[in-house]
């Protein structure tokens, strides 16, 4: 089998998985791309895996949880590490880095992940599927930004927004790389994408922004272009405490 | 049936729409509110309207559709906003404006908005839609920068992380003023909102943005007990040429 399989998803996951998940999810590709996702049912696919439909069920609460068997796991490793980074850390180049976790399990598998970028895109109940996913990764970003913000006024919506375009940015480069079949360097695209989100909000970003313990100086960096009155609303907000 | 009804969700829109379509709505909220979204059934809302199940299906897909009235003629308006704007027309300004649109489809019926947003919550095939819905709005104001910023390096990079800012942006003002029951006033919440959008890339996102290569690049350092009045003769010194 291991000719016509994707390859499964966890090649290269750092913790070991049950043999029989992987099975699954191998058998489950394998059904969707020979006969289509609609045309396969749970019941072919435990019976190419050799597996009882509970199996099946113990793993995945529905078909479409085996298209992406791997969200779960690295939801909780997001979230793990946006927990444990020192808080002196900069939010927006620490989100930035959680992001890059995400990237990192579709790079793990270049084949599994462009197989399931092209059946996510023909069928609808998988791209509703994705959505949600991507809101939650979302939601993880956003929670802890606002934990980091919250003595900033408007520190809930700078939150919402900053999680927002760390996520476009993510997805932009990601589907970049999608389209290139996976053979470009996953990292370059992602590097290049969330460079663009670090420069447009590192420096509005929070303590980082101002001087290392509260020294009596301020280094503003600003583009030519800009427009007199944003930088000057830029010093301000750092001028006031 | 006034006293009960969640108001319809046209009260206030401009164009006319069909008696039976805002009743099928009001019986479907009406039920919905009473019995809960999944005790109600098709066959409930038609009875309760006075119509046949065919009737239904005409002006709505499926049961989700009945709760989203009014996405479908905004997500028009809004690709039709976004068309019918001068070519010169600040892009960012342009998409922030769109998005008002679909904060004053909400605005223009305060209880049903606040009602739907509490049903919405409780019910995850409902948030799931709304999601769907979301996205494509959002892809409507990425389609509509990325033809802006064609000529710009990484053009559709910003085109997406600018749309998602957008609608982070909106969706947080929006959040609040549904969470204060509607009795705010929505404007203001989302003007706050998008103006923070604006800051953030309102400069970097129209032609004056000249600085990818990196040269137009003014650093400032001053001590934070410096007068505000001469940090910014200071800047305009060097802003000038």
């Amino acid at each position: 089998m291991s000719e016509t399989s994707p390859g499964g998803p966890s090649a290269g996951a750092g913790t070991p998985k049950p043999p029989m998940r992987d099975a699954l999810v191998a058998a489950a590709f394998r059904l969707f791309l020979e006969r289509g996702y609609e045309q396969t049912t749970v019941d072919d696919i435990v019976a190419l895996a050799g597996v009882g439909r509970r199996s099946f069920f113990r793993y995945f609460p529905s078909k479409e949880d085996v298209v992406f068997p791997d969200h779960e796991r690295c939801l909780a490793e997001m979230t793990e590490f946006l927990k444990s980074g020192p808080p002196q850390d900069d939010p927006v180049a620490r989100v930035c880095d959680a992001a890059r976790l995400v990237l990192r399990m579709y790079a793990e598998n270049p084949t599994f992940s462009v197989q399931r970028y092209r059946l996510t895109k023909r069928v609808p109940g998988l791209r509703a599927y994705e959505l949600s996913v991507v809101w939650r990764y979302e939601r993880a970003l956003a929670d802890h930004l606002r934990t980091r913000l919250t003595d900033r006024r408007d520190g809930t919506l700078h939150a919402d927004v900053i999680a927002a375009a760390v996520v476009a940015a993510h997805n932009n480069a990601l589907r970049s790389w999608l389209r290139a079949d996976g053979e470009g360097d996953a990292d370059a695209f992602v590097d290049r994408a969330l460079d663009y989100v670090r420069r447009t909000f590192g420096a509005a970003a929070g303590p980082a922004a101002r001087t290392e313990e509260g020294e009596d100086v301020v280094v503003l960096v600003a583009r030519r272009g800009v427009p007199m009155w944003r930088v000057v609303k830029e010093i301000e907000s750092v001028w006031a405490d």
